[in-house]
C-alpha cells in the first residue's frame, strides 16, 4: 500500500527558505569559535549544541579500540598555546585563533632560537595573511601555525613556547540520530566534526545535516535516516567497525561536507556509480535551473572514502559546493563565517531534500493495462479537443511511465530515458495510479511482453 | 537451402522510378477528397480502392466490441454541414472541404449568434488562410473549422448551423492484406487511413504501403508481409486484439506516414532500438547517399505507440520524411497534394523495399575453413598482379564477412563494423557461400576459437 | 609468491639506448641486400644471420604440405635476371636491385619486341624514380619492375629477356626462438621475413624482433616467449597449422612491422579489442608523452590477419609506426636504408619491452584489510604534516590500488580508471604488497562487499 501523505516532499514545501537560511547560517556561526580535533572536548561541545534540537546517541569509544586497521588514539585537549618574542610579546597566540597551534601537538614548554623554532611554524607564502590549517595526528610532534607576514617580522632572539595541551587515554566521541521510517532500509548522511575554526569544511555540512535530521524527525519517511557526526577518517573507520550489520542496511548515503560556499552544486559520484542516490541527485540537479556538476566517484575526499571501501562498497555520493582544494581558503583561516553564505546553505539543504523526496518516491510500477495505450481520456488524463492537460501531468510524461512500467525500469530510469524531472514523471505516475492503470511491482515481477513468447505452433 | 532467386532485390532493380512515383501520387490523388474518419463509409471507400489492386481482406467489427481498455465506438458518418451568415450565405461548407466540419461531430440544427457559435469555431490565427484539422472522437460535441481570416470577416448575426451526421450503432472497419512467405515468421506494415483530406498525413503511407503489398504479391520473398490499414489508435488496438497472437510472429514492422513530403527520411527506431528493423533502416539510410536523420523511440507519434506498448513489445518502427508537428502545414488544409511530392513518394517506396530486401538476407554465417585466412586466390575471389578485383566483390568486405563469420554476427552486424552497406557486405556473403567458405549458421552454432579453449596439459 | 626480481623492467633501465639504436640499424643494413621471397635461400640466409645471435629453430617445411586451406607452393630461387635493349645494354638488371625483378617470376629467356615486353613491365608513374615491389606467388607469370623514368627512355627494337630462376619442389623455411618462463602461457611475436630489399616493411619488424629475443633470452620473463620469424601469410598460416595447440596457450602477442619510420607510433588492436596486450599497449603509449595513434581491428593488413582469423582468434595485436600504405614508399625502392631512423627502431624496441613489462606485472590483487582504508601513515606510505610522500609512491595511486583490488580489477583496469600509467599504479601495489596490504588474488576469487549481504533479518 501506498502511504497516505509525501511527508518529504510536504516538508519541502512547507519550509520558509529564508528562516532556514537564517537558521542554518546561526548553527555554523555558534560553532564556529570551538577548537575540534579527531577527539576530546571541542568535539563533545559540538555535540552538545546539535543536541539541544536534536535526540542525539552520542558514543564513546575508549582510545586503544581496534577499528578495522586502526586503533582509536588517545585523546587530545588543549587550553591554551602561544609564542613569546623576545619582548614577551605573545606574537602567535592560540586563544586569538584556534588554527595557531598545529592539531594534536603534544605539550611543550621551553625557550628556543628563531632557527630552532622555525622547523615547527608553517605558513602560507602564497597567502602571507591567512593561517594554515595543519594537523599531526599520528606523529608526535608539535607546532604553530600562522600568517606568513608575521613570520617575516620575527627577529633573531629567544621564543618562549608553550603548549598547554594533553594527549591522554580517553575517548573518541561520535553521534548518531536515527529518524525510523517505514523500512529498515536506511538512507545515511554522514559529515565529519573534527575541523576546529572552519567554517565551510565543514561547519556547513554539519549545519546541513543537524538541521536536515531535525526537520525530517517531524515527518514519517519510507526510509530509516541515519544522521551521522564523525571525526573525518578514523571516526567514520570507527562507526563502520561498531556497525557493520547496520551498514549492510544502507540502501542509498551522502557525506556532505563544503555545502556553504558561493559556488554551484558538485556532485561526487558513489563507487557503484550508477546507485539511486547517483541516479536521484543528479535528476535534481539536473533540472534546477542552474549550473552544476557531476563528477566520478575517486578514493580521494572525504568520508565516501570509508563508505566505499571495497569491503563495504555503500552506494553513498558526496555533495559539495565547490569541491575541495579547488578553493583557495581551503585548509586555511580564510574557510571563515565570510566564505559561508546562508542562501547557499539553504540551497544545498534543500537540494538533499530533494533528492531523498526522490528516493522516497521512487519505485517500479506495472502497466495494468499494458496491451495498446489504456483510454486516457476516459480516466480524464488526456488533453479533449482544444483543451488543456489535465491538472499539471504532462501526457507525454503519463505515456513515458505507461510504455516503461514493464518491471525493469524506475521512475528515475524513466525520468532519464525521458529527460524529465523525476517529480513529473511521478506525478504522472500518481494519476495513473489513481486511475488504476499502475501497481507497484513485486521484487523480481516483470512483464513479459508477447515478442517475447515463443508462437503457438506452426 | 538457400532460395534461388533474391526476389525483393530482382524486384526493386525491376521498378521503373518514373512510373512508380506516378502511380504513387495518381493513388494519393485519387483518396484526397474522401471523408475519413476512425469509422465510417470514408474508409470503406478508401479500402475499395485499394482492394482494386490488392486481394484486401476488410474486416467489420461491432459498435460495443471491447479490445483491450477501449470499446470501439459508435459509427459516424456525414453527408453534409454548414454555417449560413445572417444573409443566408454558406461561410463555411463541408462541400467545399471536409476538414470544415470538426471530425466526429454530433447532428446539429439551430441558429446561433456569433458569440454563442464562437467556441465551436476553430482556426489557425498563425496561418489565417489555412484550415485547421480537428476531431472529437470520445467528447460528444461538434464544431466547424475555417479560415482564421474568414472567421474575422464574419458580423454579428444569426447563424444558422447545420450537421447532417449521424452516430449509431455500426463498425468499425479496418483491413488487411498478406503476401505469404516461405517462413511464418511476418513483417508488419502499418499506416493509418482515418484522416480526411490530409495528403502527407497519410494518403502518402497508404500510397506507399499499398503499392509495397501489390508489387511484393508478385514475388516469393523469406518473410510473410502483412499489410494493415487501421483507423489510429483505435485501429491498431483492435487489430492488436483480435490478432495478438499473430502478432508473436512479427519479428520486424514500420509503421509508415508522411513518407510524401520534400524533407529528407527520417526513421524513429522501435522501443527495443537495436531490433533488426532498426538496423536495416539505419544501414539503407547510412548509405543512401543523402540526408536522414534516426531517432530514439519515445511513446509519442503514430501506431508504434501501440506495436511498442510494453505488452507487446513488437520490434516496430516507424519511418517517416519531416516528422510530425515539424513541418508547419501538419494537420491542416496545407497538407495537401502540393506538399506531397511523386518523388519523394517513390524514394520512400525504394527505402522501405531496400530495408526489406535486408531483412530478407540477413543471416548469420559461419566461415567453413575459420583457421587463418582461406587462399581466396584459387577461387578468383582475390586481385591477382596488377588485375583488379573480381566483379564487383569488394576485397575488404570478404575478409570481413570471414573474419566475423563465427556465428556470433549476422551480416548486419558485420556491415556495421565494417561500415559498409549492407549490399556489399552480401555481395561478398554470396561470393564465399558460392565458394563453399561460407555456411548459414544453426541456431545458437558458434565457432569456439583456440583462445576460447582450455590447454591440453600442464 | 611473487619472483625476486623484474627482470624486464630491469632489462629496459639496463639498456643504452644509442648503442640499441646502433645495433638494430647495423642489422636492417646487414639485412638489406638480400633477395627474400616466401621460399628460398634469401628466408635461409635471413635467419642465419639472425641465428649468430639468437638460438634459433629453424624449420623447413616440403613443397605440397597442406597447411589448413593452402599448400606450400614450390620453392622459388633466382640467380639471375635482366633485359637487354637493342643495343645490348642491360637496361633492367636484377644484380642493381631485387626488386627488378617480380618475386616468384618463373624463368624465361628470349627477345620480344617493346610492345610484347610491355605487359611484363611494371613502373610507377607517379613516383618516376622508383621501383615498385611486385610479386606473383601463385600466379605462373613473370616480370620486370623499373623506374618509370627509365620506361619512357626505351626506344623500339627487340629486347633479349632473362629471368634466370627456379620454382621446385623444395620447402618453405620459417624459425622461432622460444624463451621459457615461469608458465607456460606465451607471449607471441611475429614478424614476417618474405619482403626483399624493403627496409621499413619489413626488416624492421625482423631487427626489432629478434633483438627483443636476443636481450629477453638473457632474462627470467613470467611468460613464455615466442618470437616467429615467418614468410607473410603463408609462413603464418603454416605455422599455425602445425602449431594449433601451442596457439592456444598464447595469452599475448604483437606483430611487428614498419617500426623502423619517423612517424609516431600506431597500435592495432586485437580482434578482441580489450585484451591485456591491447590495454598494455594503449597505457604505454598514452603515458609515453608523444603522439600515438590506437586503431580498431581491421581484416586488412599483416598476419594478425592470420592470428586473429576467427577459428584462432588469438589477442595479437600489431604494433607499427606510419601504417603501412599511409606512407608513400610503401613496397617500392624508396622503402630503403634512408627511410627507415635508428632511433625509431630503439623507440619501438623500446616500446614493445614497456608493454612486456605491463603484461608481466599486471595481476588481480586482494586488499586485504578492504573495510574502511588501512592506516598508510603507520606502514610509513602516507605523507605525514609537511613531509612529501614515501618515495616515490603517489598517494593517489595508493588509494585506487587499495579501492579497486577487490579481485574485478586487475592492475590494467586500475590504470584506466585512475588515468594513470601503469608503472605507477604497479609501484603502488608493490608497496601494498611490501606492507601486506594486498595479496594476489585466486582465481575468481573476489570481494563481496557488505553491500552485496543480505541482512541478517528484519
Amino acid at each position: 500500500m501506498r502511504r497516505a501523505s509525501p511527508d518529504i516532499s510536504e516538508l519541502r514545501s512547507s519550509l520558509d527558505v529564508d528562516d532556514l537560511a537564517a537558521e542554518l547560517f546561526a548553527l555554523v556561526e555558534r560553532l564556529y569559535p570551538i577548537c575540534r580535533s579527531i577527539t576530546g572536548d571541542g568535539v563533545r561541545a559540538t555535540l552538545g549544541i546539535l543536541q539541544e534540537d536534536l535526540p542525539l546517541d552520542v558514543v564513546e569509544v575508549p582510545t586503544g579500540t581496534e577499528v578495522f586497521d586502526w586503533v582509536v588514539p588517545r585523546e587530545w585537549n588543549i587550553t591554551d598555546a602561544y609564542v613569546e618574542d623576545p619582548a614577551g610579546r605573545r606574537v602567535v597566540d592560540f586563544k586569538e585563533h584556534n588554527l595557531h597551534v598545529v592539531n594534536y601537538s603534544i605539550p611543550v614548554e621551553g625557550t628556543f632560537t628563531l632557527d630552532e623554532l622555525r622547523p615547527h611554524l608553517h605558513t602560507l607564502p602564497e597567502h602571507p595573511d591567512w593561517i594554515p590549517y595543519r594537523t599531526s595526528y599520528y606523529s608526535p610532534t608539535w607546532g604553530f601555525c600562522l600568517r606568513h607576514k608575521d613570520l617575516l617580522a620575527l627577529e633573531d632572539g629567544n621564543y618562549r613556547v608553550r603548549i598547554d595541551s594533553s594527549l591522554e587515554d580517553g575517548h573518541l566521541t561520535y553521534a548518531e540520530c536515527v529518524i525510523p521510517g517505514e523500512s529498515s532500509d536506511e538512507v545515511l548522511v554522514s559529515s565529519h566534526v573534527c575541523h576546529p575554526s572552519l567554517a565551510n569544511d565543514n561547519l556547513s555540512g554539519v549545519a546541513v545535516a543537524s538541521r536536515l535530521a531535525k526537520y525530517l524527525s517531524g515527518s514519517r519517511p519510507r526510509y530509516t535516516y541515519r544522521f551521522v557526526f564523525v571525526p573525518g577518517t578514523i571516526g567514520a573507520i570507527t562507526w563502520l567497525a561498531r556497525n557493520t550489520e547496520t551498514a549492510s542496511r544502507v540502501k542509498h548515503g551522502l557525506v556532505l561536507t563544503c555545502v556553504g560556499d558561493a559556488g554551484e552544486p558538485t556532485y561526487k559520484r558513489s563507487r557503484q556509480g550508477v546507485a539511486d542516490i547517483d541516479r536521484a541527485v543528479e535528476n535534481v540537479l539536473t533540472y534546477a535551473g542552474t549550473d552544476s556538476s557531476v563528477v566520478g566517484f575517486s578514493p580521494y575526499g572525504y568520508d565516501e572514502r570509508q563508505y566505499c571501501s571495497p569491503g563495504f562498497d555503500l552506494p553513498v555520493g558526496c555533495l559539495m559546493r565547490t569541491p575541495w582544494g579547488q578553493f583557495p581558503e581551503y585548509h586555511s583561516s580564510a574557510d571563515d563565517l565570510e566564505l559561508v553564505r546562508a542562501e547557499a546553505l539553504a540551497d544545498s539543504f534543500l537540494k538533499v531534500l530533494s533528492a531523498f523526496a526522490v528516493l522516497e518516491e521512487n519505485r517500479r510500477y506495472l502497466n495494468t493495462s499494458p496491451f495498446g495505450e489504456p483510454q486516457l481520456g476516459k480516466r480524464g488524463l488526456y488533453r479533449l479537443m482544444g483543451g488543456s492537460t489535465a491538472e499539471h501531468v504532462d501526457e507525454l510524461a503519463l505515456l513515458w511511465v505507461l510504455n516503461l512500467s514493464d518491471g525493469r525500469h524506475d521512475l528515475l530510469d524513466i525520468a532519464a530515458r525521458a529527460d524529465l524531472p523525476f517529480e513529473e514523471v511521478n506525478r504522472a505516475a500518481r494519476a495513473l495510479l489513481d486511475g488504476e492503470l499502475l501497481r507497484e511491482a513485486e521484487p523480481g515481477e516483470t512483464i513479459e511482453p508477447v515478442s517475447a513468447q515463443p508462437p503457438a505452433g506452426p
